[in-house]
């Protein structure tokens, strides 16, 4: 890191005058070990699940949104297949807990269940199948890694995901429920109420052990949640940089920085989501984002919005002049 | 604009959900009278130009650098080159002003004197001069417009030109030197001193006319700073989007919107910049910034890097499934 640091110094330009770039870059030598100089091979992985909670309302869209989604990611037709084609990047979706049964070429199938339960009346799921999640989230990893990948984007998609996502943020964190719940994907004032009172109640009901964070995951969370756990902890191990989208993907990094906190070194938060509890969340995490705009999306969108800055920090690297090579005056 | 409004709520993702992104597109939709569907080819229009002020010791570099930097330019080593390819974007290097004579095949040759006046003594240029100068842009525009260009971003070189920006800022808005006036490529406290003293020396022996944006550019501004201004101008008659850099092309933004207000409808505010004076400026001008990478490099380097997001409005629209064509329930 420090290599890369006085590297870029020699570069025609004014020192860290290139911001967050250039912190990117920084990064980067850390992670890979050496100056940074490859574009690295990219893939999105959207694990999908379902969510016992719905029943309880507090979703602006119906649960069967969850397959016809994952169906649109298969057909290319959702906005993160658009955002990822342009930035060069693959999406894998993989279907760790939707509650139908999906046939494609494309999907990847680590199915644990048909949706958790509710947590508004008990766990989420068992701690055997929090264990199988987060599992396959590495699996899937190890098969990109093998196929050349070497950045991974966390993707998700579940209808009712941020009301998991805020319990197991107030559990973690302390944050109280009027902070940590948002509106998802727009649901009314009378909704937010309905909400915050789901999240008291299945925090009451479940009383997760706060210090344990696979109690948390798999009293309060999802399947789609614990697979991205996965997905974070298995680019760590294996030495890859793992772009975090927006809450639902940050609730499962702050979950795999409790399991093992040397995980967030390999961590880039991509975007300030518009969802409530997300800037409290990526503040307890220690991670800045690098954009904001107001998005609240989920599928991996923002994540993928920031391959092009990560390239852009790499192709700086390597390729401007330094002030000798270009026989350029210093300050 | 509606009309794209609307189809972006037809689009498989919860209403306003892509944040910015859908305010660039329905932004593109009012600039092109029709919903944007293709990606636009792009042109960043380095202006390059001295500074008579720099005499005065208020930059970090010397200002040599000016013409080294055209040449690093003209030979794709410095950071826009790099980050103008990664954007499918050519760069064009103008001289408007640099004091030197520069020989190079790409280079556009403008040049309308060796660099200003010291604005601290005098005017930096005659009435006839900044309006030839203006001129230069429009053209230039014009040129590239007839090669197919439809998105141009303002990029500049010029060593010493946050000093006659900081004083236009505090001549056309009454901001206080002490907010104009920032670090530039990285002076120190002393030099902040000095750089503050001759924007008030400045403003006081020029005794420009507020009201008249011209009299601001001619007596305080510099060559590239008003071919930018040309550039704005440029873009908004021939109807295509122009994305505002730092600092500098910012008051060159606003030079342009009291010109002619119609103009910043066309403009694109690519990054918040480290320098001072630039977030003050933005808020005068009302333009919101899509990033914030804490960079303040110039030469076009934030604009830059806002193409793509320009690109994934673009795509979004041109192919994003509807809730209908993918099957997907609504809320």
């Amino acid at each position: 890191m420090n290599e890369t640091r006085l590297y870029l110094d020699t570069l025609t330009k004014p020192r860290g005058s290139l911001g967050r770039l250039e912190e990117l870059a920084v990064q980067l030598a850390g992670i890979a070990g050496a100056r940074p100089e490859a574009i690295l091979k990219k893939a999105v992985i959207v694990m999908a699940g379902d969510h016992g909670v719905c029943e309880e309302g507090i979703s602006a869209y119906p649960p069967e949104v969850t397959p016809q989604m994952v169906a649109n990611f298969l057909n290319g037709g959702a906005a993160i297949n658009v955002l990822a084609r342009q930035a060069g990047a693959d999406v894998y979706c993989v279907d760790i807990g939707v509650n139908a049964d999906i046939c494609h070429e494309s999907l990847i199938s680590r199915k644990v269940g048909k949706g958790t339960g509710n947590i508004a009346r008990g766990p989420a799921m068992s701690r055997e199948e929090a264990l199988e999640a987060i599992n396959h989230g590495i699996e899937v990893v190890e098969g990109l890694f093998g196929q050349g990948y070497r950045l991974f984007a966390t993707g998700e998609m579940g209808i009712g995901n941020t009301t998991p996502s805020a319990a197991m943020l107030t559990v973690l964190t302390g944050i109280d429920a009027e902070q940590t719940v948002g509106r998802g994907t727009g649901i009314d004032d009378e909704g937010m109420k309905r909400k915050r009172k789901v999240v008291h109640r299945a925090i009451a009901v479940n009383a997760p052990d706060s210090t344990d964070p696979l109690d948390v995951l798999r009293k309060l969370g999802g399947f789609e949640i614990a697979g991205l756990v996965g997905v974070i902890l298995g680019s760590a191990a294996r030495g890859c940089p793992v772009v975090i989208d927006g809450f639902i993907a940050s609730i499962a990094a702050l979950t795999a920085y409790r399991l093992a906190p040397n995980s967030k070194a390999y961590m880039i938060a991509s975007h300030a989501s518009q969802e409530a509890g997300h800037r409290p969340l990526l503040a307890r995490l220690g991670l800045e984002p690098m954009l904001d705009l107001k998005m609240r999306l989920g599928e991996g969108t923002g994540a993928a919005l920031v391959f092009p800055l990560i390239d852009a920090a790499v192709l700086i690297v390597k390729e401007m002049a330094t002030f000798d090579s270009a026989g350029v005056s210093r300050a």
